[in-house]
């Protein structure tokens, strides 16, 4: 039965009803950044003349205390604890006595879950954000590893024109770091202390917002308490960000995948990243991969189901918002084996640079063909047409575009001169593409150093320091 | 390291890479389903002539061994237990000696997990429909109770018409209804047997597949060895029907939570089923309720999360279909508490009838009144137009509608008689609906003898005997 | 301004505010079906006494010409139209006079719109599983044509045993099979009538329900007029199975997609179902096959945003229900496209019989070695193993599976004979797998038997007569 | 037949498969922008050398001609236009002969497609932020007029605590805020121009991008071309934005409905957002409110939908990537009218202070009561459960707590003294929670302020300039 609101009622609550109420078996993961929120509350309630020095003294004894339980893992749970808050609660007063009874004066579990949440949450950004960071670095070393290696570059998964591997790789880095961008704003908007809120209109007693927040390393608090205690805004741009980055690996893997395929051939996973098969000695699956792929599904679903649950709130706090916790736990360590995984995939495996540089088809010159009609005054649109005809002509005759016979293609256009065949190298092809952000290993190269360049200056903290560690013990 | 693929393989896997692709940790659950599916395999391997019936015998025997284990929670797993598969099999070959590694002849992962999943949703859909059942029959006995009570019938939120309190609960007992015969039919398309599919081809040993699936409950199996590897049909039909569930639930305790505001007043929970405040001693707060409304969301969540994993799939079987099974998993439990506990809140409830039959006003007999117009020959178009008049003249007099004077009426209408104030009447308002599913004392009689019915004469069970027992021991 | 609700009102409605409201442009849809409804009413109230069957005759009448004005496309709609039943009574009114203001004697916009939307809906359902039959027939056609033709199998989109190509393209026959099961069965619970359930109470008119559900081609009509009003379930089921048969054909297509790719190569497209590049004139790309897995997508954000409304609403009819509408006429006309033109891309599609057998690599017979040892005494298990290491020692002789002198094989295990090349037969490793739903040319030749007593005996159609024909023009 | 693609292929598409393939339906909407982009890249064409000014010229002016005719509704599209990108360029080609056909020289429909996108989504984040910002004028307006109006704050549906009405709007105005700074970061980082990126490798034109950028008002181009092309987090990100909001404006209308409820009677929305029944002439439903209730479900839908889009796609451009137009469009005319008309609402809607007044029930002072304790030196937890027995106690005497004898109250605790009456004041009350965001007059006057000091100082445009008008039409 919960103690922290037993007076009003009669009757115990129904053993079902209670356990499906119970958060204490998820929130736990709250203990640590509670008692960190509480030793700042303490220290507030102090100052606003509320308790003695003394009282707060002891109080911050007492959370020290069972913080360390905590850490240690000695803290013994009851049956009777509802959550977290009430079980640290619980404990303090058994260690100091009635004085922890005058803890919870001026504040409600409402603005001290939203507290709790916010602290966990900046401090799980801080740590996806590394291991984004880690990807990302990993990219960057193939790229610089695997530079002058050609593959095939593919739209529609078909064979479009050549590109450097290291601009395929490259091409993985930034959309990962716009998740970091994504990141760090959201956890801008997720440091905003909302303690202090009461459970709704705002706490009676002198608190010292701006100390409070200063105290927990937040650099601004709630400016409305209703919005304070009922704004779960940051737990969705969060799981959103995780389904985003689920995206982003999604499509990493799904051709990486491929690429381990026997057709393909262009990769070889390390065993480690690889399982096999129970049934068939031969197989070796990308399993770390398709998990990837497939966890991006189950961070989407996250996403949706507490956008519904907050879809279906009236103003305030409702006890719905408990469902935001454990989504935003589960994604967090969801990520935090998905991106070290897929780091360890992309560092181990080995390139096949034989098998893509075989893969690569003159017909992929296509393009290239065209614009050579271009450069002796054809139009685009025209000299498209022209080489189409080539293409189909090839395809008629059953050779490669390159072997067609010039009289073939001037019986098409008179334009094609005997230096065509000089189109048909892919090397030049791709150096031909230099424009900043193009596939010429000079442009990869500025944008190999430009990557370097976001990793050195991105910067994701700016007002949470993301230590655990309640910040000293006494009045400081 | 996996002990049922290594041979081809030459370093261990990343210790990671194994957490991240490890199931044991949530597969476990289908323990049992796995022996019992194991054991008719090896019975259907010995008829197969495969092994023989002594061999049938040890491995029968092992199995039912590990079974015990099992349940007796003495089975203990080991780091390098990568599902419940190698776990059980590895268990077996510690107990029968190298007999034991005779069991994955001829089968695959892929259509083992298939078979223990059907084998757990008809299970977990049994389950599901004896809760759905409870409530159901909570509702009657509701409606039974209450017959009588008058209250507003509400529509945009707002007044409409006044209806039978017993017909407002009967209104959610058939969405409930629908749900189950979902819920059959779901287990009938689940109910159909995976192994004998191999891991994508079909077995090549004569593999007695009627006899295999009679063993297991199922009345079919499946057609096609590749479907019956990939098919997740059922995972996500299941988890729509219980993400409906949640809608349907969502829905009542919307209302309830309503009813339960001191504006409102109509009905007032159990302290059984109701929660306080941390800082408000004089809250009593429906959390039971808000929790269903809010893991609604949840349970669409995870509907969506499997359904966006499987819609990136190419054919056959791949690594992603293991995230299927924690949604499913989690979304069992969450209905196995929510619906025991809407059960739960809806028969203890006290209803207010005084306060249902205070709020009831004369405006919301509006129609009634134009349908008074009606049977004197006006239009209902009109009529509608004419009412609406006196609607606007009884808000600008300040005055509640049925004491709008005759005159004022009849300033309207000619048609307006003396005999106009009979109409209003709510008792005689509803038992004017007297139509089959109207909400007139009669109809909602015959209502609830229909519902009694469909409590009769529903049935889930039409194939796989939902007890976990596995179907004796030796060579029958 | 809504001329059905204005006499209480004193201003108009804010323009903005009106578009936002009205229905119109999209509710349109209903105008035939809107017209069956209400013709059957007319019958209905006639029945009732509540209208002379002269005034039917006269109502019929206005709403035949109604009906043949919408369907010359000769429907003058006026600004003032709120939605379709709006617009329909009011040209009922503008051609009959007063006496069409009687129609609406006794029903709601509420219970109208949803006998509208079920008339609507059972039809849409006839149309998408006839298309659905379709691309069945157009498997079954590709199974026979096929028949013969061998192709690596995959599993973790890795190649793992061979099968016969007929075996997969039934392997997208029967998920299909499941698709028409569920919307025969959606169709049979949205085919239950909601009219005669008014705004929320029923009506108070002594209309036969039963004659009315007769009429419109109803088996059934429903039991609780607050259900009735407010009941989305089949919306909710329709967009899901919508959804499946969008993941169904998703798989399907990406598998197409990969095959297409130069490094597979084993189909064609048609130049029918392909499209071209604008830059590069080598492309022929799968955009018909793209977009359907891309739309894949979109069916299943339909189905999570009409579920996240639903979830949001409390009890009976609230306005958020007209969000039901426009996800489900854009979901049908979505699969009355896709469908044809994944039946029109499979049956003109080529394959390159060639390229899929040249595509079979010995080591995809590992299982069939791994099978010889067993049928030598060697536990599975261990032959598992044993074939691990000789496919590992031929990777590192970079040399075919079976190639491997036999004396290496031998060196691993002595159980392995001089017969052991005997294993190396795509053919008969296909042959051998021949359990009912293996990928053995016999079975499949039972499958495909099966298949089609599948398209001979499945019917949708129980109740409601699909035809938008109202039903004759007088009193009958 | 598409005349951009056409030199390869043989046979016409088939009809189906066309209207499948289309998209001029929906992509017209980007014809201004799609002309904006072609101008900047003549441009860009001329400075590199590929064409002549005098081309450019040529070009320049058919395209100034198309534009207008496109703005005059005088553009006539053919059955061959594909998508708007074809219609373009057909009808530029129709007016300036052979030298249109230069202008798809060096870019493909990868880059144009999503620099048009680019372009539109900076235009419609600045046109739904312009409404945002009068949602929340209107919420500051109302915040003024009704200072000092008293009404329940309500958490769990359940009376908590008083709060000032101006408070309670003006948590609305918050949420908004965060909205309006999480659109204005989407567009930064929606403003980064893709043209250049080719098809996939670059353009092989020595194209100056960062001229390209000024020309078109962005900022900076994208690093990477494979990236460039296939880049949709924009459209994600903004869909989540929308979302965000329409969660923001459900919550907000949920409440307002319940208000307007005959039980609550705090607020009358103005005829001109209201609509009535066609059955029940008493009705004024607040169908506006529940309309942006159910279209936030829909938002949230068309999220989900373009997330799972992107999910299953590989690396760089898919045909798939087409969806995600048609929610972005759809998406944005939702905001559109849902925004102005909250803002209509809002600003004519009656408050009736009286009822807010009346609501207002002593027994939402016990944590005041408590807080009374707590300076008479009892601890919280301990004063919490005294109250709380009074609060049983004046139920079981069915009696306010306010009038609850002061001899009741000392014999639950002697701490209540005579003066304890002071406490049932709410203005007082109101006044106490005097903290930063807290409810009492001071306090929320600075609140007020700080809502004033946002709607100033937010800017959103940072790079693009939001006129669709194309900049000059020579080679400036």
């Amino acid at each position: 039965m919960g103690k922290l609101w037993g007076g009003r009622f009669e009757g115990g609550l129904d053993p079902i009803a209670w356990e499906y109420n119970a958060s204490l078996s998820f929130d736990w993961r709250l203990a640590e950044v509670d008692v960190r929120g509480s030793i700042a509350w303490a220290k507030a309630l102090m100052k606003a003349g509320v308790i003695t020095l003394d009282e707060q003294h002891q109080i911050v004894k007492g959370l020290t205390d069972v913080l360390t339980e905590i850490r240690t893992g000695k803290f013994e749970h009851l049956p009777s604890d509802e959550d977290v808050h009430t079980a640290v609660e619980r404990r303090l007063t058994e260690l100091t006595g009635p004085v922890g009874g005058k803890l919870h004066t001026g504040r409600s579990r409402n603005d001290q879950v939203a507290t709790d949440f916010a602290l966990w949450l900046v401090d799980a950004i801080d740590r996806v954000d590394a291991f984004l960071k880690l990807v990302q670095k990993t990219l960057v070393a193939r790229a610089e590893e695997d530079m002058g290696v050609l593959l095939p570059g593919y739209t529609h998964f078909q064979q479009s024109q050549p590109i450097l591997l290291s601009h395929w790789w490259l091409s993985h880095f930034w959309p990962l770091a716009r998740d970091r961008q994504r990141l760090a704003q959201i956890r801008e908007r997720a440091a905003v202390l909302p303690l202090g809120s009461g459970a709704i209109a705002g706490t009676p007693f002198p608190i010292d917002r701006k100390f409070l927040a200063n105290q927990l390393g937040f650099k601004a608090y709630t400016p409305n308490s209703i919005d304070g205690v009922s704004n779960r805004d940051s737990a969705a741009e969060y799981l959103f960000a995780a389904a985003m980055i689920g995206i982003h690996l999604s499509r990493l893997s799904e051709m990486l995948i491929l690429y381990t395929s026997a057709e393909f051939g262009f990769i070889d996973l390390s065993d480690a990243y690889s399982t096999g098969s129970s049934l068939m000695p031969q197989k070796k699956n990308p399993d770390t991969l398709e998990l990837t792929r497939g966890k991006a599904g189950t961070l989407i679903g996250r996403l949706t189901g507490v956008m519904t649950m907050l879809k279906g709130l009236p103003s305030a706090y409702d006890k719905d918002l408990q469902e935001d916790k454990v989504p935003v736990f589960e994604t967090t360590d969801t990520l935090c084996l998905m991106l070290p995984v897929v780091a360890g995939v992309v560092s181990t495996l080995k390139i096949r640079a034989d098998r893509m540089e075989k893969a690569l088809n003159p017909a992929m010159l296509s393009t290239d063909l065209a614009d050579y009609l271009v450069k002796k005054g054809v139009p685009f649109r025209e000299a498209h047409t022209l080489v189409g005809k080539a293409v189909r002509r090839a395809l008629d005759l059953e050779t490669p575009l390159n072997r067609l016979p010039v009289s073939e293609l001037q019986s098409i256009s008179a334009f094609f001169g005997d230096d065509v065949n000089t189109v048909f190298d892919f090397e030049a092809s791709v150096a031909r593409r230099d424009v900043p952000g193009g596939t010429a290993p000079a442009a990869v190269t500025i944008q190999l150093q430009q990557a370097r360049e976001f990793l050195k200056s991105h910067k994701i903290r700016s007002s949470v320091p993301h230590s655990e560690t309640p910040h000293g013990g006494d009045g400081s």
